[in-house]
């Protein structure tokens, strides 16, 4: 039986997505990314280029949050997962599924939300769809995108040495769901970070990029294990140096939450050459979404896996079971 | 209030699309068909080539009917809207929704419908979404596509003395779920068309086609008059002309339904210059899934919209309202 675990990023859904729909499907690849990659996006060698592609459903409620909204959150997640690989993004798709005897003044406000998102990252919506059904208490948005990319970069593109830097204060968005769903004694300021990197991306695109990846469903948790295990490498990180707010870190504290499996998204972590690091963190820095950017640790080949130096020890960072609060996204 | 005519095809859904989408998106096209255009697929041009790109959410109840299920549904209808623009399918993306508690060995059967239908149109599936949520009670697939066209073929390129056909028998899918769906008195052997069309359409992309359109919801009569009304000119289609099975056509008239706006899922309507029409015709005829086609009637400058002969005179084929069975895809 499917649980909300098995959409929540994490070891269930890869195993889930190993087990039943790479086992079964044959035709997975073209020629660059597949279905088997599992990376954030799908590439098709077309001539010279390549054709990024790919897809997302957002099933977040509530669906208005602090920060944000399931329509800001539609075009920044796909916009998002097309820019990681290396891809400007072209265009997208936009498919609504809507529960009979909704109310559209809702629509409208996610539709102005989708519009400003898309205009904020400069990238037209092509195409679309919408279905009205019953047996559905809230609406559900797909995203697809298509992105073109001189170079795919991929997940398991991580080089022994490489630095790992984080674009920013994590776990902000899965918290700011979790705030707006259960009514706690305590009130903050914590807000969802959504927001489209594509114009962030491409400023660092032409140096040495080794892996990209935004750390969603699973939190950075989730994305430094793949990145480590896909590219056969260890990764070392900081605490110290894991950008987060005061108040995201108290939060997480009395909630008992572990901010490194919480999901972001406005976030990118990304493995680039040593030699590159520091000119890379600058560029992140200089734009407004980067501006809290971080170099918290390194790749390495001396262990497996990805480890924390807390100051008083090394912890294991483990893929989580699943994210800590499901439906973020 | 949204209800589940807005989700049928035909006139309220445009009407929706139109009032809500169309009007607060603005940023809705690259260079080539945009969300404007209320094409099959959006286009891009790339160097010397289209990218096409669509999307499409299935919700179709019951999942499981006779002549198929969502699973062969959600890759045969995004390839058919990626073929009808003229374009060669490259990718499709899957993205499920799951209800919470849902049964695993429903998704296996569905994923094992996709597969074959993927090698059937050989296309590959490259990228990929899961999301689990509670408050659905039955699984949504969303399929994305990309493909490549030489020259794009758009619903506005009717031109006056094209010859109009149709691939073959009409109304079986929608009467089919319609039938699976309730208790009748009667039983028949109406089973779903729904079925990838592109290799049969790759082997007339060499003629002079001037448009084409798969005539999903709102049937074939939605599909004419759109046609007719992009293009700026009418469609007489002739009665006795138009392919239909004895059973369906009776099932229609014991229902009261009109025939015309009933969804098909693997038809494709053909707007061809006459001098390519009857090689037009024989190739499709050569096809499996062609071999009840037929020249059904020509485009004039005679008059507007659709009027179809039917022996004792003419009838105006307007749009539907709505499909009159919803959730049929």
């Amino acid at each position: 039986m499917i649980t909300k675990m098995h959409g929540a990023g994490g070891r269930l859904m890869i195993e889930f997505i190993k087990n039943q729909i790479l086992k079964n499907i044959e035709l997975k690849k073209v020629n660059g990314l597949g279905l088997d990659d599992l990376d954030d996006a799908g590439t098709i060698k077309l001539d010279d280029k390549h054709i990024a592609f790919t897809t997302d459903s957002y099933t977040v409620k509530p669906i208005f949050f602090p920060g944000g909204d399931i329509g800001r959150l539609a075009v920044s997640g796909t916009v998002n997962d097309l820019s990681v690989v290396g891809a400007k993004p072209l265009a997208l798709s936009l498919a609504f599924i809507i529960p009979e005897g909704y109310d559209e003044e809702k629509i409208e406000r996610i539709i102005k939300s989708i519009n400003k998102t898309s205009k904020e990252a400069e990238v037209a919506i092509i195409a679309g769809d919408t279905k009205v059904t019953d047996g559905l208490d809230e609406i559900i948005i797909n995203t697809s995108g298509v992105g073109v990319a001189e170079k795919v970069i991929k997940d398991s593109g991580v080089k022994d040495g490489d630095a790992i830097i984080v674009s920013g204060n994590i776990a902000e968005h899965g918290l700011a769901i979790l705030l707006s769903r259960e009514e706690f004694e305590f009130e903050t300021n914590i807000k969802s970070d959504v927001a489209p990197l594509n114009k962030m991306i491409e400023n660092i695109l032409d140096l040495e990029i080794s892996a990209m990846k935004d750390p969603t469903r699973g939190g950075l948790a989730e994305a430094l294990n793949e990145l480590a295990e896909k590219s056969s490498v260890g990764i070392t990180i900081f605490e110290d140096k894991i950008p987060i707010s005061d108040e995201v870190s108290s939060v997480c504290e009395i909630l008992g939450l572990d901010p490194l499996t919480i999901a972001n998204e406005g976030k990118v972590v990304i493995a680039v050459d040593k030699k590159d690091a520091e000119e890379c963190l600058e560029r992140l820095r200089e734009h407004p979404l980067g501006k809290n950017a971080e170099i918290i640790g390194y790749a390495t080949k001396e262990h497996k896996g990805v480890l924390m130096e807390t100051g008083i020890g090394k912890r294991i960072i483990d893929y989580p079971i699943g994210d800590p609060i499901p439906r973020v996204c």
